[in-house]
């Protein structure tokens, strides 16, 4: 029941020169699913990565940021859905080597060219027999028109593959950026959700590369939330081959169009997921204007985005607003003035001076409220940094699908 | 469908000399509803109250904190159902006080007596009409006995009513306490609960009162959490009228005898509120033992209270465990070792060196889960400091109840 899931087809994704995906259907958990990823690299391509700030993250994540660490060179992802490997203690981490190992041996490359992924539940071993023969059948049908199938190999919860495309133009040359995401539920990133991946035949320097990853991933991936879970396996990964012979730096125009454009490619694959939320049938912005700094801002965008009275107030259509104030009242924030706060629902001015707005009716909540995409707006009139926070509702069926997910 | 709810009757209730109780009918949301009490208080008597740090608290909350430092001598309590009076701005503040003023001219008193009370929906106003009618009824059939109409008539969504009582021994000397309690929803409280009321006939000074309600407040009321909301409108009094003959004071046997007893009923008031949380079916018990200091244990003890992936799990009886060590590994506590962590459900030992523990078997796991009331004990080793919250699952019907509540 995805909210106004745009349709994805196979043709709209652009190959991206330099990038080949295979995947296999390995029986990790069961049978009959696309279940294994891999994507290969062309030789100089850079790759940057965020992962999860999760105490516990999974043994891929430690194992990722080790081998972008060693700069050897990135050449091939693996991903496996079905298990998680985490909460997995020094076998996690045995096995999520071993993987990587397997892997490069069967390519001809080091070990830690490779970056590992998994997502699934927690607190499981990875069947390795079962991950380990997947590998040559990926390998085998590794093409650079996979895309499609990358994204439905990558689904957990997921009802729908999430990926998208985009072609710019710079100087007369096309520039592809092709990217997939999945998540559907423990989802609260924080620097980055599980799983993103963004490919395109730009060059560009590591150092530049690094650093436009954490910014492209504050302003998407980590402007989501489901559930306010921040999963244990989050990871959002930029991969660029510079097949395409252009090279752009930080601070020219060039580099700022291809900016642009990864942030829109990035942030329309971290809504995917919020379109697709466990149970979704609403999509929620969460506006926070004129604050006096980033951190009361989205503080006060998630205290709403989390609100479990909220959210069952706008599965429900019902303009029970009181519930924003509350929210944004217990987010936490030092000396916030209540009555100095304006608070919108689309465009109607719902609370004005503490209380409600004179001119609002029920019946203009309740138009808003019954759509089925709303932009909540809080202008704080505190200072002048704005955040945005995209979100869902909860429904009776996000407590099925996670009731259910295991058993 | 509370969760091993003890049978309350009327006549298990003892009356506290110097308190008489008075309800209505006012019809402020609903007919045929017990929806405004009346507390009334003989001279001489000690209240001591904390309330919500929720910034968007309500008028009467404001109104209560005034009339306690004004200190004239509290002589009368009034709450209603139906509206909370919050998110009312300068109309919302006028209510309360008019309130205040007309029960005590009704009353005899001074309006700076009298503590005023709201709880239901946010963001509308109180029908002030129907609300004073209502005040001459209550004041008319206040009496001693009538504790169990009194917690009746504080209900929104509590499908049960919430009492407990007590009398214990000091020194040949028979000392009372009686309590009432509500709430089912928007139940996380930050120095209170809404709403909480504990009378007692011992003598107490106002400053050894103020002090006990604060330290009762964090052991009980403070513990509790159903869906990680803050309400506005939280409040928890303690009144002592001193008719028993006995004064204790801060220091003394007597004194520690007391409070043990106050701890004990405010525990079980609080419990209470869980047990009947919006749709629970599991009473939990958090409990996070050695940590560094109270803030990382509670930090994680509400973390995991707060994850809807945890509580949905247990709703399903499902020992999908993972999610709550991805629960600890958000909670945001620094430099946590999540290797050096133990988890254990009941006495079942689930993890431990950042993985399952070798001897965990799922069976054992589901036997625990199979449970209707289920501790969760997560052994930090980093310090002597515990810390226990209490909570209940994540069901359909907590969607049901709050998609419904107002419509």
């Amino acid at each position: 029941m995805a909210v106004n899931f745009p349709q994805i087809t196979a043709d709209q994704l652009h190959p991206v020169a330099g990038v080949r995906l295979g995947f296999a259907q390995a029986g990790i958990r069961r049978a009959d699913k696309k279940d294994l990823l891999v994507i290969a690299l062309d030789e100089g391509s850079t790759v940057a990565g965020v992962f999860t700030t999760n105490a516990f993250c999974a043994a891929p994540v430690t194992i990722c940021q080790n081998h972008l660490a060693a700069n050897q060179g990135i050449r091939a992802l693996v991903v496996n859905t079905g298990c998680a490997n985490a909460g997995t203690g020094a076998l996690g981490m045995e096995n999520a080597q071993l993987t990587c190992r397997t892997l490069a041996a069967q390519m001809g490359l080091q070990a830690t060219q490779i970056l590992p992924f998994s997502t699934g539940v927690i607190l499981e071993h990875l069947p390795m027999d079962k991950l380990l023969a997947g590998l040559a059948p990926a390998i085998e049908n590794l093409t650079a028109h996979n895309w499609y199938n990358a994204a439905q190999a990558i689904m957990t919860t997921d009802t729908l593959p999430k990926a998208a495309s985009r072609q710019i133009n710079i100087h007369g040359q096309t520039i592809t950026l092709t990217g997939i995401s999945k998540g559907a539920g423990m989802i609260k990133p924080n620097m980055a959700t599980m799983l993103g991946y963004i490919a395109t035949d730009i060059g560009i320097s590591q150092t530049d590369l690094t650093e436009l990853t954490k910014t492209i991933a504050d302003q998407s991936f980590n402007c989501i939330s489901i559930d306010g879970d921040t999963s244990t396996n989050d990871s959002f990964i930029i991969m660029a081959t510079g097949k395409s012979g252009l090279q752009v730096q930080k601070g020219t125009p060039e580099f700022a169009q291809f900016a642009a454009a990864l942030q829109s490619i990035a942030t329309e694959l971290a809504q995917l997921i919020v379109r697709d939320g466990e149970g979704a049938t609403k999509f929620m912005s969460i506006v926070v204007e004129q604050a006096a700094n980033l951190t009361e801002a989205k503080q006060i965008a998630y205290s709403i985005a989390h609100s479990p009275l909220v959210k069952t107030a706008f599965f429900a259509s019902d303009p029970n607003l009181g519930r924003i104030l509350a929210a944004i009242g217990y987010a936490g924030v030092q000396g916030l003035d209540v009555a100095a706060l304006d608070l919108y629902l689309d465009n109607v001015h719902v609370a004005t001076q503490g209380g409600r707005h004179p001119d609002y009716t029920e019946a203009q909540g309740q138009t808003v409220m019954n759509q089925a995409e709303i932009t909540v707006r809080v202008v704080l009139h505190r200072g002048t940094t704005n955040a945005t926070v995209w979100t869902c509702d909860l429904s009776h069926e996000y407590v099925s699908i996670n009731a259910d997910y295991r058993s």
